[in-house]
Formats: C-alpha cells, sequence, structure tokens
C-alpha cells in the first residue's frame, strides 16, 4: 500500500505499518453491513441532492453506482480489501472507480462515525424482527405441546424435590411466559434503536444544510437523534440488545437443563427424537441430549458478549474512540447465537415426545399431595402450622414403611390427627390435588386451557 | 434451638447443624423487606378473610399484630433472629407470640416462594422510583449546566485527539440524552416487575379460593401473573433492573472519567468543588476528583452484580431453587450503590466551575477548524475526498512551523489549493465553526438552547 | 466536622461536604484490617527507630500505644469514625490522642498507598492459609468416602446419559483432582501475594533512608516489591485470588449440582442428612437439598467479584486512583463466602448416605455394558468402527423388547454378529466391567484404592 | 447425509435434523487443531502396537497415512465437510478412505472425550509459549526505552493529580514488572496444562491393556492424569489460561490509556508514531491513536471470554457435556488476541518518541516537589501532620498568586513555619526530589539504572 492510498493519509509521513493494518483493519467481520451502508448512503445522497449540495447528476452517479456495489456484492463479485479496513472505505472505493469524482462527493456533511453508527442500528433493528419472529415459533411450539398436555400429571419440582403435582401444559407454559417477556425486552430494544444517528458527523454534526429528518424517514427510522455527541459514541442500543439476549439464553438454558434430565434414565420424561440427539463414537447405546447441551453452553457465550459489551464502554471520555469498533463481533455473535438456538429448539419441541406414564409414576412416589392433606386438616380447623407438623410426621410414616399417603391406613391417619376421617382418601389422588387448584395462574388442568387460549391470542397479535 | 422449633421440622429427625443454619439464614439481609412482608400478609389476610377462609376475628387480630410488629421493627425493638431463617419467619414467629392461633392461620394458601417474590417486586418498584427521581435531579443540573454555558466553546473530542470545537452545553447534553434513556428503560423494568405473583403459593397454586387480583389490587400492582410455576422462580425483573443499573454507572464512569481528565493539570477545564475532592496524606499540593473516581470505581461492582444474577440462574431447573436466595445481595447492592452515586453526582455537578479561557485555549491549539476548511475547499468545488488531502497536508504545515491555520499566510495556503481565497479566514475562528453547526442535534449555541428547552420541558413530565 | 480535622485539610478551603464524607469512607469494612494495619505500623516505626528518623523515645510511645489500641478494637472499647474515613486514619488519630506526637510522626516515609497495599496483602496472605486448610479438610471427607466406596457401582455419566458402569470411590476422587488443582492455584497466588510494598510510599519511594527489607523480614513477607509505581496500583494478587476462588466454586457448583440431583426422588443415589437439609413452610414431606443450592448459588457472587475487581482496574492510568478502594469489598466477600462453602461441604460431605443399591440398579438399567461388548468384539477381530455399528444394533433390540444386555439369548446376538460366543455373558457383568478397567486413571476398585492412598499422601504433606 | 454415514448412527432409527448437524459441527472451528490431533493419534497408534492391541502392519498404515492427510491439510488439499461433524471425524473418515480397515481400528481404547482435551492442551502448551516470547518481546521494548529515559523527569501521578516528580523510566518499568507477573501466572498454567488425559477414553478408561504414560512421553506430557473421569471433562486449564490473558489485558489496557492519554494535545507527551496511528475520514488534522485504543478495547473481548468459560462449566455434572464444546472458540479468542496486541505493542513501543519537555514542564507546573518541603521540615523537627498543614497552606499561596514554590520568598516561606531557611531551595527541585528518592523500588535515576539491569537479566535467562 502507498503512503496516501489511505482517503486519511494526507498528514502523515510514513506509511502505516502493515501489522499495524491488519491489526486495526474490520472489513472481514464489518463487510456483513454493506446492505444497509449502501442503503444509508442512498439515503444521504439523495439528502444532499434535495438540499442542493450534490448536483442532480451526481446523485445519480452515486445511487446508481451503489446499486451496481451491491449486485457485485451478492453476486460475490466484490473484492474485498483489508489494505481498505472497513466496509464503508472499501464500498467508496469501488464507487470512485465506477463513478470518478461524484463518489469522491459522497462523503460530503458525514464521517464514519455517523455512518457505522447508522448502519448497526439499522442491522440490528431487522435482527431484533427476526429474532422476535423465531421466539414466536417457539412460543407457538411450547402452546401446541402444553395443548395437548393440558391434563397430563407430572410432578412439580421446588429445589428438585417432588413437591406437588402439576400438569405438564402448565409447566410448558412457564417457558411461554419467559419469551413473552423476552419479545416484550426485544420490543423496548427496538424501539430506542430506532433512532437516526446520520447527520452527526464526526461529532458535532457538519456546516452544510442537510435535513437530518429526511434521510431518518428514508431509511424507515422513527426518530432524530437529538444529540451529536451523544450519537456517534452511544452504543447503548447493543448493549440493551445483549442483556435482552443474555437474558433470553438465560431461559433458554433452564429449558435446556429440563430437557437434558428429562432425557436421563433416571427421569425418563421425554425423548427428545434421534433427528435431535446425537450417539457416542465409543458407547453405542447412548443418545444425548446435544441439542440442549449446546443450548445450555451457548449461553455462556452471549453473557460473554454482554459482558464484553459493557467493559468496553466502561470509563470512555467521549466522543469517539476506536475501541467502539470491538461493538460488533460481539453483537454479531449474540444475534447469530441467539437466532440458531431459537429456531433449533423450535424445531425440537414439537418432536419431543412425552412419557405420561413416567412422570404419573413419579408424581405418585413422591408424596406430593401432603400439601393437600395439610389443607384439608386446615378445612377441618388445625391452623396450618400445626397442620404442616401433622403431615410431616405422617409423611415420615409413610417413608419408613415405603407407602404412599393414601396407602396409611384410617387408624394411623387419626393417631396423627383426630380431625382426619375416611374421605381424605378423596383429597389424596393426583387428580383431586391438581384440579384443588384452579384459580388464576393455577395448575388445573382447565386453567390451563384457559392460558392456552390466552396464549393464542397473544401469538395472534 | 430445639428440632422442632423450625416450622417445617416436623419430618426431621436430626436438628439442622448451626452451621447450616447460620450458612442459610438471610435475615441479615432480607430483613430489609419487612414494610413490603408486612404489607403483603396484610394484603393476603383481608383476602382470606374475604373469600371466608379466616373469620374476622382472626382477620383483625392478625392486622392489629403485624401493624404492632411493624412499629416494633421501625422503633428498634423488635428482636431479629437468625435461627429463625428469614424475614418472613422472624416477623411470622412474633406474630403468633403475639396473637396466637391466628397467626399460624396467616399462612394458608400462600408459601415463602409466592411470598418473597411478592416482597421483592414491591421493593424494587418503590426503589425504581427514588432512582428516576434522582437520575431527574442530576439530568436537572446537567440541564442547567448546559443553559449556562450554551455558547462556551472546548475542543470537541475523537480518540482523545481535539477535533472540532464544540460548546460546552452541547457537550453536557449528551449526558442528559444516556441518562434520558436510562429512565426508559428503568420505566421499562417497572413494568415488567409490576405484577403480582401472590397466590402462586409453593408452585401451583392453592386449593383455597383465593382472589389473587384482590390483593394485586390492594398491594397496588398493575397485574397478576399468569403461571405460578413461573412465578416463583421468575427472577427476569432483577437481572433487568441490574442490567439498567449497570448500563447506567457506565453512564457515570464516563462522565466520571471525563471529570477526572479535566480536573488534571493537563486539561485544567474544571475545579469540581473542594467540598467534592479529598486531599493527600503526604502530598498537600494534591486535590483529588476522589468522588468521580469512586462513581467510576463503584461502575465495577454494579456491573458485577450483573453478572452474578445472570449466571446465578443459568441453567437452573424448575420452579423456586435455594439459589435464589442470592438474588438479593446483588439486587440491594445495585440499588444502593446506584442511588448514593447519583445522589453525590447531583450535588457535585452544580458545584463544578468550568475554566472557559482553558478550554478556549485548547480549541485554538489543535487544528480544530480543520473540517471546517475542507468544508470550504468542498464549497468552492473541490471533491470532498481532494479537500480532504489539502487540509492534512496544511496541517502539516502548520504543526511544522507550530502555528495555528490562520496565522498561515493566504500565498501558502494558495499553494496548497488555488481554491482558497481571502474569504477563508473568516471561516477559521472558532465561533464561526461552532455557529455553522446549526442543524437538528448540532453543536451550534442556538441549537444548544433549543436543547435545554426541550430538556427542561421533559424533566417537567 | 470541622474543615481542618481531616489530615489533608491544609489547603482546602471548603469543608468535605457530609454526603461526600459518607460516599467515600471505607472504615466499615476497611476496619477489619485492624490488626494488619497495626502490624505495619509497628514494623514501620521499628525500622524508622532502626535507621535514625525517629528517636527510639517516640518508636516506644508509637509500639506501645499501638498495641494498646489493638487491645481496645478486640475488647469492643475502640470507637470506630466514619468522619476518620477509614482504618488507617482511625487509628492514626487515636494514637495521637494517646501518645501525642510521636504518633504524627509514625507516617513519616509512608503514604496511606503503601501502607494499605501491605494491609491487604498481609490479610490476604493469611486468608489464602485458611482457604487451604479448609480444602484439605473437604478434601480428606472425599477421600474418607471414596475409600469406603472403592468399590460401590454406579452409572458414570457423559451428557447426563448411563455410559459406562464406575464406582463411586472414583466419581468422588475426581473432586479430590479438582480441589488438589485449587490448592496449586492458592499456592501460587500466595506466593505473588507474598511481596511487601511497604516503603513505596505515595507512588515514588521516599526521601527518608527507609529499610524496606527489615520491614517486609519482620513482617513475614517473602520479597520487597520492585517498583514502586507499580506497587502503590497493582491489584493484580486481588484478581489472580478472585480468579482461583471464582474457578474453586465452579468446582464446588459441579459438586453441588450432582448433590441435587442425587438427591432427587428419580436419582436417589444419596441422602445428605438432616442437619444438612431444610423443608419446606408448606409442603410436609420436602427434604431440601439447601446447602448443596446455596454452595451452587453462591458460585455466581464470587464469579461477580472477580469480574467486578477485573473491570475496576480496566483502562486506569498509573498509579493509584481512588478507584482501587473498591477492591476490597469483592476481595473479603469472596473470601468469607469461599470459606464458608468449603466449612459446609466439609461438613456434610462425611454425613451424606449413599445408596449403594440404587446406584447399581441405575447402572443396569442403562446398558452401560454396551462399550465392553464393542470391545469384546474388536478382541475377536471386528474393527472398532464396524464392533460399533454391530453394538448400537443391539442395543436397539434390548431397549425394543425392554431387556438388558445380558438378557439377550445367544442366538439373537449371534444374529448380530457372528464373533460372538457363550463366553460374552462374562464381560457383560458390572463388576466385570469396572474391573477391566485398571489402568493408570482407570475406575478399577483396586486403582481407586492405589488412588486414595496417593491422595492420602499428598494430603499428609 | 444417510441415515448411518454418522459413525455413532448404528442405534439411530431416524437421522440427524441438517439444522442439528449444522448447529452442532465444530469443525469450522476446531480444524485448526489439526496437527494436535494427528500426532495424539501417531502417539496412540504407535502406543497400541506396542503393547499389541494392534498388529504392526495397522500401526505402519495409521501412521503413513496420518502423516499423508497432515500434508493434504497444509497444502490445502483436504476436504473439510461439516457433515463430518469435527476435525476428528474429519481426519478419520479420510484416514479410512486412505488405508482401510486399520482406519477404523485407530479409535481402539480411546474416545473423543479423552482425544479433544488431549488436543486442546497440547494445542494451549505451544501458544503459551508463543504469548510467553511475545511478552517477552514487548519487556525488551520497555527495558530499552526506560534506559533511555532513566534520568527523563515527568510527573508522577496519584489520582490524575500531579503528585511527585519521578523519572520515565521507573514509570515505564512499572509496566515490566506487571508484564513479568503475567508470565509467571502463564508458566504456572502452562505446568498445569502440561498433563496428559490420553487414555481416559470416554470417561473410566478402557479395558485395552493401554500405556498411558507411553503416550504421555512420546507427545510430550510432563504428567499423566490421575483420574479418567475428572480428565474428560475438566476444563481448567482454559479457565486459568483465560484468567491469565484477560489479567494480562487490563494491564495493556492500563498502558494504552496511558499512551491515549500522552499523545493528546493537552498533554502531548508522547509522538506514537506515524505508522502506528490513523488519521480520520472527515479531519485531515487528526493523528488518532488507534492501536492503543484497539488494545484497550480488545481487553473486553478477553475479559469477556473468562466470564464466558467460566459460567459454561458453572454447574456441569460429570463428566462430559456437549457444553464442553463451547470452550474452543472463546479460548482461541484470547490466545489470537492476545497475540496480535503484543506483537503490535511490542513494534509500537520502540517508535514511541517521547516529549522530555512537555513531561518536565508538567512536573514543574504541578508543585510536585510539595512533599519534598514537607519532608524537610520534618527533618527540622516538625512532626510529619503539622509539615504537612504547613505546605498545604503553602501550595493554596503559590496557587493563589500563580507562582512555582521556589518562586516564594523566603520571608513568605518562614510566615508558614520558622523552621525554613535558606536551604530550602535546594531540595525544591525536580533532579533534587527524585535522587533523593533512591532506596529500593524508588525513582531515582540510579535506581532506575539498576533496575533496568536487573530487568535484562530476568530476560536473559
Amino acid at each position: 500500500m502507498t503512503k496516501n492510498s489511505k482517503l486519511w493519509g494526507g498528514r502523515f509521513e510514513v506509511a502505516t505499518d502493515q501489522v499495524v493494518a491488519d491489526f486495526s483493519a474490520s472489513v472481514h467481520f464489518d463487510s456483513r453491513l454493506y446492505a444497509e451502508d449502501i442503503a444509508g448512503s442512498i439515503a444521504h445522497a439523495l439528502m444532499l441532492g434535495d438540499v442542493g449540495v450534490l448536483a442532480s447528476a451526481d446523485v445519480d452517479a452515486i445511487v446508481g453506482g451503489l446499486e451496481s456495489i451491491k449486485q457485485e456484492i451478492e453476486s460475490g463479485t466484490f473484492v474485498w480489501s483489508s489494505d481498505l479496513e472497513d466496509v464503508h472505505m472499501n464500498i467508496e472505493a469501488r464507487l470512485t472507480e465506477l463513478v470518478g469524482d461524484a463518489g469522491k462527493r459522497l462523503h460530503t456533511g458525514r464521517s464514519r462515525n455517523d455512518q457505522v453508527a447508522t448502519d448497526v442500528r439499522l442491522w440490528l433493528k431487522r435482527h431484533i424482527d427476526e429474532i422476535v419472529t423465531r421466539t414466536r415459533q417457539l412460543q407457538q411450539a411450547l402452546v401446541d405441546q402444553a395443548d395437548a398436555h393440558a391434563a397430563t400429571i407430572m410432578p412439580g419440582y421446588t429445589h428438585l424435590q417432588t413437591a406437588q403435582p402439576v400438569t405438564l401444559g402448565h409447566h410448558l407454559l412457564a417457558y411461554f411466559e419467559m419469551l413473552d417477556r423476552d419479545v416484550a425486552r426485544y420490543k423496548d430494544v427496538r424501539g430506542r434503536t430506532d433512532v437516526s444517528p446520520l447527520g452527526s458527523a464526526a461529532l458535532a454534526g457538519t456546516s452544510y444544510p442537510i435535513d437530518r429528518s429526511m434521510t431518518a424517514t428514508s431509511l424507515g427510522f422513527g426518530a432524530v437523534s437529538a444529540n451529536s455527541l451523544d450519537s456517534v459514541s452511544d452504543r447503548d442500543f447493543a448493549i440493551e440488545f445483549a442483556s435482552a439476549a443474555a437474558l433470553q439464553m438465560v431461559h433458554l438454558s433452564r429449558m435446556s437443563e429440563e430437557l437434558v434430565l428429562w432425557a436421563s434414565q433416571q427421569f425418563g420424561f421425554a425423548d427428545l427424537g434421534d433427528g435431535f440427539c446425537t450417539g457416542s463414537s465409543i458407547m453405542p447405546q447412548k443418545k444425548n441430549p446435544d441439542v440442549a447441551e449446546l443450548v445450555r453452553g451457548k449461553t455462556a457465550r452471549v453473557n460473554g458478549n454482554l459482558h464484553a459489551l459493557l467493559m468496553l464502554m466502561k470509563g470512555q471520555p467521549m466522543t469517539y474512540n476506536r475501541d467502539n469498533q470491538e461493538d460488533k463481533e460481539p453483537l454479531f455473535d449474540s444475534v447469530d447465537t441467539v437466532l440458531a438456538c431459537l429456531d433449533v429448539m423450535a424445531r425440537m419441541v414439537p418432536q419431543i415426545k412425552f412419557n405420561s406414564e413416567a412422570m404419573r409414576d413419579a408424581a405418585l412416589a413422591g408424596f406430593s399431595t401432603a400439601t393437600d392433606l395439610a389443607d384439608y386438616l386446615v378445612r377441618k380447623g388445625v391452623p396450618f402450622r400445626d397442620a404442616h407438623e401433622v403431615v410431616g410426621r405422617t409423611v415420615r410414616h409413610a417413608q419408613e414403611h415405603g407407602i404412599t399417603l393414601d396407602q396409611i391406613e384410617l387408624k394411623t391417619l387419626r393417631s396423627f390427627s383426630a380431625e382426619i376421617e375416611d374421605d381424605v382418601y378423596g383429597i389424596l389422588t393426583l387428580e383431586g390435588s391438581v384440579n384443588s387448584r384452579s384459580h388464576t395462574g393455577a395448575t388445573a388442568p382447565a386453567r390451563v386451557r384457559d392460558a392456552v387460549a390466552d396464549a393464542r391470542g397473544r401469538l395472534a397479535d
């Protein structure tokens, strides 16, 4: 590279060290912003024409040239050069090759600082929409399974101890709720991303009579940023997106953890499908829940990306510093990872075969209706805390004799509390238990069906 | 402690190891939830009375007892016991002491799992409001300083290199914008926190005919949670708050970094006020910007808290696991730290004395109007990229001769570009430069005054 | 507080704002460094006497005064004041009260910058030793259990799928190895902590003829730091400790995860002991593995502390900045948390009752000897990859018929591979499988007993 | 892909979903382990031959085939297939193509679990050595500059306030010390990485009579791992490396922060060299310290990688889980980033031109000898704390009159303390100040020269 080939080389006496050029080049990752970069340049050029800064012939040449470049890129004929640093310089250099001096006029009244901020915001908006769509697909899969299993009984856990019987549909809809909050967060991030920094120029705005509303509108932005210094250095939208993505991955990691447990020989609650498992190179009997494990593992990288972005911005004085170039790889990686995980989960969930019998057996074995016995006693007038003590002793008795609660004789039960009568056996069944929890948000099959209907309504919006 | 003093001791044969009791106790930090815990219990008791589960005499006894306990706590006479584990058990045990069996009936139809989730949500809502108030105070201080310095000229920086002259008011309002986004995020978090989990009981809801809307309304919640399993294990609101807090601290760290720079002998742009600096135990001439440094440092702990909360929830199977007890200390610490930092910053900003002369001198020394020269050439018909080259050579000349751009003779200037004429000297002044940037979001004093008015309007809402 | 009560107040015209004083005070957490602070001051005073900077009468007064202060602190009569900022100023102010002008001479030739660095290093060295001791106790408990269960067979897992039978002793010793690496790391950190910064003064050393070797030796440091600027700003030792602690907690989180699984009704592999579990306020049958869950949860805070310390130091210019005050709380919290977790785990492990029958049943049910069948075929001359295919089909057959591998008839087995003969049934037993893995590091009971002996030797060192 | 093309496909009825295959493939990043994978396979094959498990003809075929494959890869003719999942399967499949059944026998007595652990450990050892070499180069550059500037005076800073004069050589050697600790940490990590897991097989070892010492020795490992279950799931070495790398980047971020400051117009302490700076696309006068900024920014990603690895392993039950596949990308990225940053810094440091005059002027302007005045007073018998007060008032006087300390008249000085005499002017010079700090680790030029000699000795080891 000759000394002056960099567009900023005028003042420099010594050429950039090649190691430095390689170290600071970003085109190997920011070239994926090409579509947004070209759209932003076209909007800028049209505006410059409209306000009289560019002649219409120049505008036409620029727009035509940029459209050609887009085709070159998409057809694979465009030659990216790391000596030209980044996506912006690559495209502009090619534009000048194609259209001459008009190309050199494109950068009038803007800077790479506002240009890249515009590109990334446009790119992120588009990808948030895609993430929301895929999240909706996963929610749809969960609702369908919940609908099919509205009355399937499984053990509900706290502390991974069998607690009370619940319905599988109710359990699956808990994840629907988590994902629904994720969507709400993504929409909030999108709103704060949907603000045009274009026209902030290097940092202070420009002396050209630009029309920032015009470029914002033509690019589909909902608003124009209020402060140019803030606009070129702000990466809040990337951090906020990375936070939402990290939290969504935590949700997916929880679902994955449960699928791994359920696919184990000890639980045996679910078969995740041959297509979504892999085998072992040494143990032919294995059917490994790799997809769930990988999703759980990828949670870590998306959280690492969030951490990187926050640490990146900590303590930076205004305005744009080159540190900010490091915003893109973690952002891109979080987007890619979340999209891939949602896709594979949304494909896997409908294929899961739940083993209702194993779930029911597990619920029966764990004294899961003990709370129902306590509630029975309370209804007979025993204070809750005393009832709790009675049931504790009853459970210990059953455990010592290796029987379930409904297998204890009435006489024995009455030795723990004289309030217990023959009607107690009715409340100790799994069905009795789940059906009795029938208020808003509770586990009764009827409530699950309501929740499914409500969820379908939310998805239809 | 005797074996049965724990309220759940019925089934256990061996008492809790004292080391375990100490290890798992939370009352030393969760006692600060007492007001919310009592409010939640009163709402629950009134509802149980309303739906006929509790006799009105019991309800009256419970409510009266809880109000007494609140007074005991606030007057400092309440005895907290770590053997009673947590805030909930401490208050319930005291209630039973005070009102007997009615106290034992309070826990009917609920669990500590939904109880603590309710308490923390109520507590966080209240503290988010306080954080928003303090953020507004800091924004107010920034707007007032921006108003006073709408036309004060300073060097605008990119890469910490003098880039273009900007107005100090414009610079300060960049922080106003960051804080405004913080407020918007806090409001979004508050909305997702404002959902009542009460009635989810241990995990599956309860067989009592509870009215969840009634308790939600009386506690001031905007909605009732949709899924009981999700409700008792969800800590999204804590994580989302911690994210918003971490990002706000990053903003404050940036402001702090700049204040530290500006207070240095080399910059000399600002005197932070004796009341907000500290001295040295060994170097009497020092005036250290400790407040700014501490705020910058505390950014780290608030980010650590976010990380801790995300890692805490990763891979947890449903529903409530004891891991979740670890949610409170990072949440409390982030709230406390953000409140303290906002408070001290809001007090310090109005006291800062800016050194306008030093700022102006710095802007003059750094060739900050070079861009204006380039724009001048473009207006004369030179393509932007060519103009950039001309100015690069001009700057190198000035630098080699130790002069500023407006000190170069016309003849010399014309040797770089024949397009330069005598009118060039008008555009090389600092005032000319900032006034020429007068579109939306740019640095011209007139635009700063518009932005101040707009900001005052936003604060008034 | 009057304007001049701060020891650095001479140059200041305005007193410290009370909010600032509260914001920047550290005595509420750094007072726990009192013993190290006093030891450091005594060493410094004796050295100043030795080199002739202090008169021996002053040295005697200082040493006597400091010893009295130590007694006051330990007997609870010392009055800590947050207006005196930190542990150093509190002790020095009291010293001057007690011994007059001699007290004012103590600070000759040092600064709080080297003083606090010395205190923290001494404190950390002491606590690393305590952590190593407790780690050794937990290792001891694991070795004892491994010894008792050298031949107890359980399913070995990969992907939480039953893979091959292993011995419980072998499994427990895997944690012994992790903890052994932790100890090695702690020892490395201790070595790099064991360097005296005392005498670096504020940043540049001092003009007094101090003897840094003398203070280092009398405080038990192994070396004197080489560069004063580095010494007052270096927090590597805190970060490196926090890293080692975070990794150890990850190890403990893995052990905890397994204990939670093993205590579940589905696994039923272990009873963690009533003394180490807690019950439910609503479900009397529950026996929750709270200790394991809390340890798993506390992993997050210790990782958050590491993150905070790294972020704290990122981008700090030299030398000491007030940000560094934020190093202590995360460091203290990591030390306290690790000590508490090790203590409770070391107490719990010996109490765990393993259910050998349940483990054996699980190993039998999961086709865990399939690899042995493959190896059998390879020994008969079948290439490994072909053998793997044969076994895959055999397992599918067994699974479809609901039988174990050794329940398949020879005729059927031979339909999968003609190489199979009657001797195959010998290698399909659990004992045959584990005994056959008898090389270094493998699972055979004989190797576990070797490993136990080796581990006991390492603990004895 | 046909159903059975995966080597583990025997038991599966349904082929892997293509989305799953793409999701779980790792060959796009783990192919860079090819050299280690082939070396490990050769060592394994030779050992299997030696113990009689493989015939020597098979061993020869395998070794020959693997060497051919290595050539194919290095000459670019090898065809990587993501359908073959990972580097191991790609190489093994090609081996079987080349040498037939012998290739299928290679996997006897091992698993991908111990294979990949072996590969990564070998790879990391090699790269740690490279990182140490590059760190040494950067240290060398620092020592050379320190040597040249042993007596160059600059302001020493605490709180970024001018504190005391120091020598630039002393300042630069502070970074030498940080890097020296980094090297020590890397060596410790290397030692714990230098342990062979090969032979641990899937998790439990193997029933073949393998000789683990033989493979360990031939691969250059210093030891054989002690526990097979630990060996296949352990990622401590990756985490510990990532910690050391994160801390080193924090050191580089501090150096970068200072270079950015020093290159600013306000400091003007250093010219980083045209070859290591870049210009602006809009502001021709800019000379941006991009390299330093990028290094500071890349600190964030390396810290994000550490966070990701710790979070990845948190709570994983034993032994190998597919989550672990996510260990490689953060590890590789940390290695690559650290290497690149060290390389570019080691090239840049020798090119930095320090502006000694600007540094001296800054030291003069900041009352940096105030401590010397205090020490002077103490030597005259004034207690240190009283001397501090006197100097505080003296500085305030100088500041109010816009003069330096040595410009105050003796009469005025004596009005602050009667102990001051005419000899005071000698101690207020910069040279007097730095020369007087001449103990171990202090800033006097003579001590810097000693430290340079010591540093050169350490580099020569």
